[in-house]
């Protein structure tokens, strides 16, 4: 295909200044916030309605030119990593609040929307959006149902699966369908779960409609110190088995607390060797009573302090500290290479101590922030990727991480998607029968492959490489499913 | 293919006595609940394992012979329903629960197991399984996994979908895969909530993974009256919009007090033109706190009588009647037609107030039953086959309930399925677009179409004849994907 008669074909649909095929226009989207993997997309479109969506997706598929969806870029695992031949469809003009229904508790929002300015808009009114990633200054709406973003407060009100009423998306031919409704189930199969998490690989989101909450009467959140990890680990368990489900369960380690405080002055005890923050909402005297048990559970689970915020400016700086873990982590490290393993949370204490002798035998410093309670690990493995073999060595430590996650019976991701960086962990989470059943589902929204190709299915060929898969007598099962 | 032969061939892989042929041993299975339609299936299979349900998966396959799984056969839509030329897969030799796990809150089990049967089972360890369908004594999880069945808690604690960890499932081809995994999230698509709901047409359960609940510390339950139905319907939005999630909230109209009460002797008020049973649960705490706001709001509304149930007998026996409510308008009608669409909840009183005039207008009774946090409605309407018209008259009102719940934005099925029952309301529900998509997503997993030929999917050739498809220059759109 000829670039220029196939930007010609583009244009014809889309206004010719938001295609960008210099250099420099293209060079600020070469990575999301997996920034080891980088790749010059042939051209940038941003288009600005539904109509120029259809029309970039029907020329792409007609020249079998790959595309890629972009929304904030702020994604962990790849996802919007572009194509070297491809489009990259950047999705930041959708950023419109379509409409709001206070009644109902609905918002109908574009996928370029940010995370918190849904909650922003509808704090008048006495509501919010409860998935609230940590990037959720920044990260958009349409990138949190690619990955079916998750957050502090996800243990109690969910996933963005859980929280997505219905969703518009355009197909690989640039057909427009509606999945959901405003109804709690809707009939014919729920494409709406299959579309949210699904990382670019089978439709465009066009529009979105979230379910709002109203905001709780009351919030409280309790900080508890711990000499000794597994303790802390113990005591997540002890609570939920304590029949409290907490609006959030979140811990880190001796590495992290040294780093955010020192970073932002949380007041976090750095003398702990964990801490545990748990937070609880509801009506004034629901968050009494349950702060009462959560108080005594800790204590019974061996906490050495316990501070609860005294007004919601403390409350929100301990947050603070938590949510910046990330950066945090990245001042006292020149790299950082954060894991999303889940396990489930009866391991906790048995999977921390195991990290732990492993940051030992790979030789590397490991700081642990976590969201505890979904039993959802982001260990963040510090290196200098200008020493000979750290980066090595740490790809090897995340691997064994997410190896050992599975073993124990959890997943290789828990909301920052597989995306092209757990493509081959794939391999070990699932069997070639089941990957061959993503890709007859891939198949049948895109058959000939142009949307994400590459990334969060592994196809059986790469596991064969990878080692992981079994090959019967030599041959690959399902070859001829072998097209992404 | 000759049915002896194949047989033989059946009779490889499964016990010759759980093949059943004779008139006799197939005449229990010609319906499910929904007993207006009434097929004979050619055979009716037993399977007691995973191996001879794939054995019974391979050899159909092989001959083109459709497959209909069957639960309990409660299913209200004839999601059960056999075909003719079919092998009909109960799945009731399913019975085991595998496992309880009490720290990580699951249980894993057969899908020929009673949803009840959980909840009883994990009883003495303080546990239960939240969704709970009024046929809970009876249907099965296999079942509820096909309808992704909801009940009269699942405005708090969600429907199937939201409570079921991982399924193990036979693909068409006899294959065995897991979706879903005991993590909060599972990499790779979401092909576990895809399954879940989709009414045997995708594959046939073989193990579930739900999620159990602790018992809340206290549950308390109110009744309310009302002189009118629409201040009934004002009064569960205003709930809502209190910032209250009850954990049921069930709304009964005049006609079906009086069957119930008649059937159940409940005590429910027979003078009131409507009921509101609201359930809070929760801490002692939390349900008195919760409890003086809904009676607050009750009272705002203008309830004319308030009733809280003055122990645990009492609050079950409220909650028999509403569960009773089917067969109670059973004992008033000779027929009886149960609908199942689910509209806005803002939208109750209206909705409510048209299909009174509806009732005039096709001159038939209607008593109505309803999840009414949820807007999931279940108008009965009454009827005699017997008169000639009736049944006619009947359908007709149905069908017009159906597409006033998708005009006011809501849906045609809330938690029964589509079944046969509503195949015709879904090309009202669906663009020819999104049904095509639907049926790419079925033949990813069944391309020849042997599972449950004919149900919850309508062909755009049969949208076309029912008058509702759009058929651009006589040609239906996307003709090769006429399989089904």
């Amino acid at each position: 295909m000829n670039i220029d008669s196939f930007i010609e074909t583009l244009a014809l649909g889309v206004a010719r200044e938001r295609i960008l095929s210099s250099d420099a226009a293209r060079a600020p989207y070469e990575c999301d916030g997996l920034t080891m993997f980088r790749v010059r997309p042939k051209l940038v479109v941003l288009p600005e309605t539904t109509k120029e969506v259809s029309h970039v997706l029907k020329t792409c598929k007609a020249a079998g030119v790959p595309v890629v969806a972009r929304g904030a870029g702020t994604g962990l695992s790849g996802g919007a990593t572009p194509h070297a031949d491809g489009v990259l469809l950047v999705m930041a003009k959708f950023n419109r609040i379509v409409a709001v229904d206070p009644l109902a508790r609905t918002a109908r929002v574009e996928p370029g929307v940010r995370n918190l300015a849904i909650s922003e808009a509808v704090a008048p009114l006495g509501l919010y959006y409860a998935p609230d990633p940590s990037s959720q200054i920044a990260c958009s709406i349409g990138g949190n149902i690619a990955e079916n973003s998750g957050g502090v407060h996800c243990l109690k009100y969910g996933l963005t699966v859980h929280n997505v009423l219905a969703v518009t998306v355009a197909l690989d031919d640039g057909e427009v369908v509606t999945f959901g409704s405003d109804a709690p189930d809707s009939p014919g199969l729920d494409l709406l779960a299959l579309i949210i998490g699904s990382e670019g690989l089978l439709a465009i989101v066009l529009e979105v409609t979230v379910r709002l909450l109203p905001k709780p009467e009351e919030t409280k959140v309790v900080m508890a110190s711990f000499d000794d990890i597994e303790k802390a680990g113990a005591a997540v368990s002890a609570i939920i088995a304590r029949g409290i489900i907490p609006a959030g369960l979140e811990m880190m380690d001796k590495p992290a607390l040294a780093a955010v405080e020192d970073f932002v002055k949380a007041g976090y005890p750095l003398d702990a060797e964990a801490l545990l923050l748990c937070e609880v909402d509801g009506s004034v005297d629901e968050v009494a009573d349950e702060l009462a048990k959560v108080e005594q559970v800790l204590r019974d689970g061996g906490a050495t302090e316990l501070r609860i915020a005294r007004d919601d400016a403390e409350r929100l700086l301990f947050w603070k500290g938590r949510k910046s873990a990330f950066p945090a982590v990245g001042r006292i490290s020149p790299d950082y290479y954060c894991m999303d393993g889940t396990i489930p949370r009866k391991h906790l204490a048995k999977v921390l101590k195991r990290m732990a002798e492993m940051s030992t035998e790979y030789g590397l410093r490991c700081a642990n922030v976590f969201h505890a309670g979904d039993g959802n690990l982001h260990p963040l493995i510090l290196f200098d990727a200008n020493v000979p073999g750290e980066l090595e060595r740490a790809e090897a430590f995340g691997a064994a991480i997410l190896e050992l996650s599975v073993e124990v019976g959890g997943t290789i991701t828990g909301e920052h998607g597989v995306g092209l960086e757990k493509i081959d962990q794939m391999c070990a989470q699932f069997s070639s029968a089941e990957l061959a059943q993503f890709h007859a589902l891939k198949a049948a929204f895109d058959e000939t492959g142009i949307l994400n190709p590459g990334k969060a299915v592994p196809t059986l060929n790469r596991c064969a490489e990878f080692g992981h898969l079994h090959v019967h007598h030599g041959e690959l099962p399902h070859p001829e499913l072998e097209r992404f």
